[in-house]
């Protein structure tokens, strides 16, 4: 792969591109994205909410983004727009442009004569493509990478190197997938007999759609029967686990080190926090919000955020606290015995 | 590897395999397995629960296999017998059969001279064997997998792209390793020495039993003096992660993400849920079961279920129940309080 | 890389290296390291805890490692000192030294012309190497790693195989990186737009500092636009996610499957326990420790140990007692009413 971006973009030429109004000099000639507190006097920076209008006042950069209403918050030369956050990501692709298939299969490649590669992907060293693989228009293929027989990699997809694929899974366009992620595993299909686990072999496949990313060492099993699907859009970070037959909906993102047990179904726009856990054989309706470090055990059917951890605390007030837990049940029993004696007439007296 | 089925069996030939009682049409030729949900009309489904009653009454599946109890549940050619989990993976698995080795060294595969490879094993392409490594019967080492110094892999055993395995480590028979998994790095063995941390050399292996399937990306580590041991039978999910000196005991299964600290002991036939946590050094009893998100601190002498998870709720409830956790104790004590003063007798008044 | 250690040290040659007290036989002859429980005679072994008495009396090692309290504790030929565990480490290193680079680089890698070997590094089979990487004195890279374009590796590292570098990132000397670690994979960096997720552009690096050990399957994200750091001195245990822009402060130990979100700071010389969860853009202070399976959702200004983990306990006591927990606010409440009625002057009777 080879990466590249030009030197320097105006505000006027940003705003060509991108929209948004200019407030200031719009032939400031940015040469670069940076963060409010490290930008030098060149670069281009965002406030992506009022929090951050310290930093803001206190900030070295040349030119800022900012939403409306944070117009006049500064003297700076300044785009002002309706996503801040969004314009500063497809500014900083500007700068900061994805690597570009560099046309090819590397000799020390190991590619079957029957896999159809589009003549302008980029098969990186000791990658190795099995027999009816079909590698679309503009791919990268990065070093050490499997992809088995029969997987389909749409256009513009780029493997990260040592990404694993096995046979008959499909990527759609435009996705990125990060070293270590194993696509298309047997999922843990074991049938219990007479204390013996008898594998259940493992016949479906990994369907993703296009524009999806997955994080580094993320783990997607191939379904028991039908397929394991990931709809368009769907952003994974690292080291997640989704098990077989697990759906997820068009547009969610789920970060890291979460695990999705087999079958669950989880909807579209959906956020998830960081190692939480969905259980299986359970669905999720679109916009669900889970925090992070959450278990999932039932359905969701409305839209909302969803929470369950254990809120920390100092190791001995923890001690205490968590002993009285194991005593809950009881204590709210002996609750209910107070309140009925609260409750009854005073015996009168003779 | 090489993956084939054959096309079509009767339900006299599954039975003469395999067991059970045909109810129905012997004849009645499957050509393969599906879920009830899923089935065409040339597909043997299965019914492992009453609770799946309404699908089985809606499939579109030829044949069923199922249960004593439901025999009469169907009037489709059916196959009855004591396990329809069991005996559905069993036919599956002629429908959906392992892939099978194609003898050979790929040519770009890196093996030792002094490595004993059986001449019926496949070493993938990229494959990196070290020396005196021990490679046996039928196995297949997948792309770009990397068997360390004096490694033994035992017949049968296939290992899928990308897996490593550390010098010196044991792998049984008819074992499954998928693509990411890592046996035998260093277990986490420090000494504190005035603020710095020195190293404790991890002089021990990783042994494995036979028949053990292990997910893709888990890790286990060697131990630091003593082996760390994984006894026969034992299926391992994916990301799961084995510290040194573990031992797991035979046909326990493991579901994903779940951390083991060092020097623990399992016992056998144990079932593990995903995402869980079991503290170094104790030990669980055989049979017990720990449920999803559970983290076991103590010891467990008694065959049972094992819960430990926040469950969730709304993040609204939760904040505001979250916090009296961290009063449970002063709670607690006001119970007490009340209790007392509501048993003492009534002050008599003049 | 190869092994090799020494046969036999007496006492006085271990305590003329590294320090400490002889009691008995100063001429007898080590020829091993092992644990009380499992030595053989010719075996030096060490008690770390006055918890182990039992074992240092069954044991048939020949010599052991005490502390001052324990100096009377055996008759065996002994060593003195202050941190047996650490004198233990060190005397286990001489039987069990680090592998050492085999200088050369294997005919299968792949090596971009501009990068610079040092002319004692090994170069594994199948290693990627990219454009102006930097590899240190000593260094060893694994079979099948890759180094991505203008990576440095300092000198004396050793990456075990399948390790991934993405471009640009800096590791320091004498690291130790194991298999299936990926450093500097994009962090997880999305802007929403309309129900649609924009790709931030991952412009930062990793930098690690000197001595840092990272176990198997471990991510380190790059950052966003500023680094992600990693001082000197850090170990990291198996399956640790690392997200963008983290900075760890020197000499602190992570446990394994703890996941740290974005922009979190972490001190020195701390210590975090496995399976725990550090959120996004906080602050933890130098010398706290974190027990396993906590969830840090606020920043920690003061030294100290820090839990929030549910207590386990059987699955039917679990099911009564975390049904409370929902109510936990109310019931709160209503301890409170109970209080107040408590403390109401009794009425008086006419």
């Amino acid at each position: 792969m080879t990466h590249s971006g030009r030197i320097s973009f105006s505000l006027r030429e940003l705003a060509r591109r991108f929209g948004g109004e200019i407030a200031g000099d719009p032939a400031f000639e940015v040469r670069g994205v940076a963060s409010l507190e490290s930008a030098a006097p060149d670069r281009l920076a965002f406030l992506a909410n009022a929090r951050f209008l310290p930093q803001l006042r206190a900030t070295r950069a040349g030119a800022v983004i900012v939403g409306p209403a944070a117009r006049g918050a500064t003297p700076l030369p300044r785009i002002v727009c309706a996503n801040p956050h969004a314009y500063f990501a497809r500014v900083s692709a500007l700068f900061n442009p994805p690597p570009v298939a560099r046309p090819g299969v590397h000799p020390s490649a190991v590619v079957d004569s029957s896999a159809r590669i589009a003549g302008d992907a980029e098969i990186g060293p000791c990658a190795v493509i099995e027999r009816e693989v079909d590698i679309g228009a503009g791919c990268v293929i990065g070093a050490g990478c499997f992809v088995g027989e029969g997987a389909v990699i749409g256009a513009g997809t780029r493997l990260y190197p040592h990404v694993t694929v096995y046979r008959g899974c499909v990527i759609g366009e435009r996705g990125i997938l990060h070293s270590g992620v194993v696509i298309g595993a047997d999922g843990f299909g074991l049938a219990l007999d007479e204390g013996r686990w008898v594998k259940v072999p493992q016949a479906g496949r990994v369907v993703i759609g296009n524009d999806v990313e997955i994080g580094a060492n993320t783990t997607v099993d191939r379904g028991a029967l039908d397929d394991t699907v990931i709809e368009e859009g769907v952003k994974l970070d690292n080291q997640i686990q989704v098990a077989h037959n697990v759906r997820i909906g068009a547009h969610t993102a789920i970060a890291a080190c979460t695990g999705i047990a087999g079958s669950a179904k989880i909807g579209r726009h959906c956020r998830i926090g960081g190692a939480s856990g969905i259980a299986g054989h359970i669905t999720i309706a679109d916009n669900v919000e889970i925090s992070t470090y959450t278990l999932i055990t039932k359905s969701i059917d409305r839209p909302g955020t969803y929470t369950g951890a254990y809120a920390f605390e100092p190791h001995r007030d923890w001690l205490r606290n968590a002993a009285q837990l194991r005593h809950l049940a009881e204590l709210a029993q002996r609750v209910r015995k107070l309140e009925k004696k609260s409750k009854q007439p005073k015996r009168s007296r003779p």
